[in-house]
């Protein structure tokens, strides 16, 4: 046995499955939890207990939600005429940050990734097809810039081809803040090909 | 609230209050034990509530341990005749990892931090005194070579002075595999200071 403790040993091993934390952060952590974080320890313990029973997915959206369905569904606030379509809730993290949005939801669950297996069936792509009615006027397809989130917005657009609905996708250029010569060619090629005019 | 969740928004506090992991990783950590990691989740959760009954700390090293004493101090087969002081158990399982030491540990929970308000009291400084009997041949003060652990080097080695013991401090040099340019001064003039006979 490698620690004096095979609970420790197990407490690091359930900590290095978490996604980026390493052996080396995992033993710190636990270590930390045996000695000056024994409360934090039990928060914790607590809260993924009460996850694990009262959190599921909206029925419509399929974001995370204690309440089905979940705040932004249930909205009347919010615009219903109008879905952003989004890979996961991170992304819908991201999106409320920006305080710029007011319209629905829309979770994939991930983006389509023939390499690992994710198809269309692996995704809540029927869920969307089947919320657009009349009352949607506009879809923004808004999965991530990545070779698999574009392949996706692809995908749903052709699959949304023909309906009664004006399908958008979120602009890709140059991100705020930088200098041109350190974006990547990809970027600059996709800021140029999506130049706007100035007024 | 800034999560879509009221547990999610507790299980990122958590996460983000243990040692390295800032708001980003945490978000990223909940979000999966949200979705694909529910059953880490339940594993955590198990391995901290086993934590807080079953593990304590040995009686005599001080080391983190689910039996009294521990797998060390209750191995006849390990050197009785000599102890090994050390900061706490991160640092025990390094020197476990070289395989080189077959002597007994004990550990001081820290070390000396006048500006944190760690004395001597705080410390398991009076147990190991009181460990001293005419059976120990050699105390190895092996705390951090920070300024806080040469000061308790320092400190204990006044305090074991007239006892009937070797007392050794690990030696401290350039470390193996690195160039001289990349060490820092005081690395240097340890090195120098401490330097040995080539036979």
């Amino acid at each position: 046995m490698k620690y004096p403790s095979e609970i420790l040993e197990r407490l690091v091993t359930s900590l290095s499955d978490l996604p980026g934390i390493g052996e080396k952060s995992a033993q710190r952590i636990a270590l930390y939890l045996f000695r000056d974080g024994r409360q934090q320890g039990e928060q914790l313990a607590k809260v993924l207990h009460e996850m694990k029973d009262k959190v599921g997915q909206c029925s419509v959206c399929f974001n995370i939600t204690e309440v089905d369905p979940c705040q932004y569904c249930s909205d009347t606030k919010r615009d219903q005429s109008i879905i952003c379509v989004l890979e996961d809730t991170k992304d819908l993290l991201a999106i409320e940050r920006t305080g710029e949005y007011h319209g629905m939801y829309h979770l994939l669950g991930g983006a389509l990734s023939p390499l690992d297996g994710i198809g269309e069936e692996e995704l809540h792509v029927k869920e969307l097809i089947a919320r657009i009615t009349s009352n949607i006027k506009e879809v923004i397809l808004a999965t991530n810039p990545t070779i698999e989130g574009e392949m996706t917005a692809s995908f749903l657009a052709q699959r949304l081809h023909g309906k009664e609905v004006k399908v958008t996708r979120i602009a890709r250029g140059v991100p705020f803040g930088g200098t041109l010569e350190f974006n990547d060619m990809v970027t600059l090629s996709k800021s140029l090909e999506g130049r706007t005019l100035v007024d």
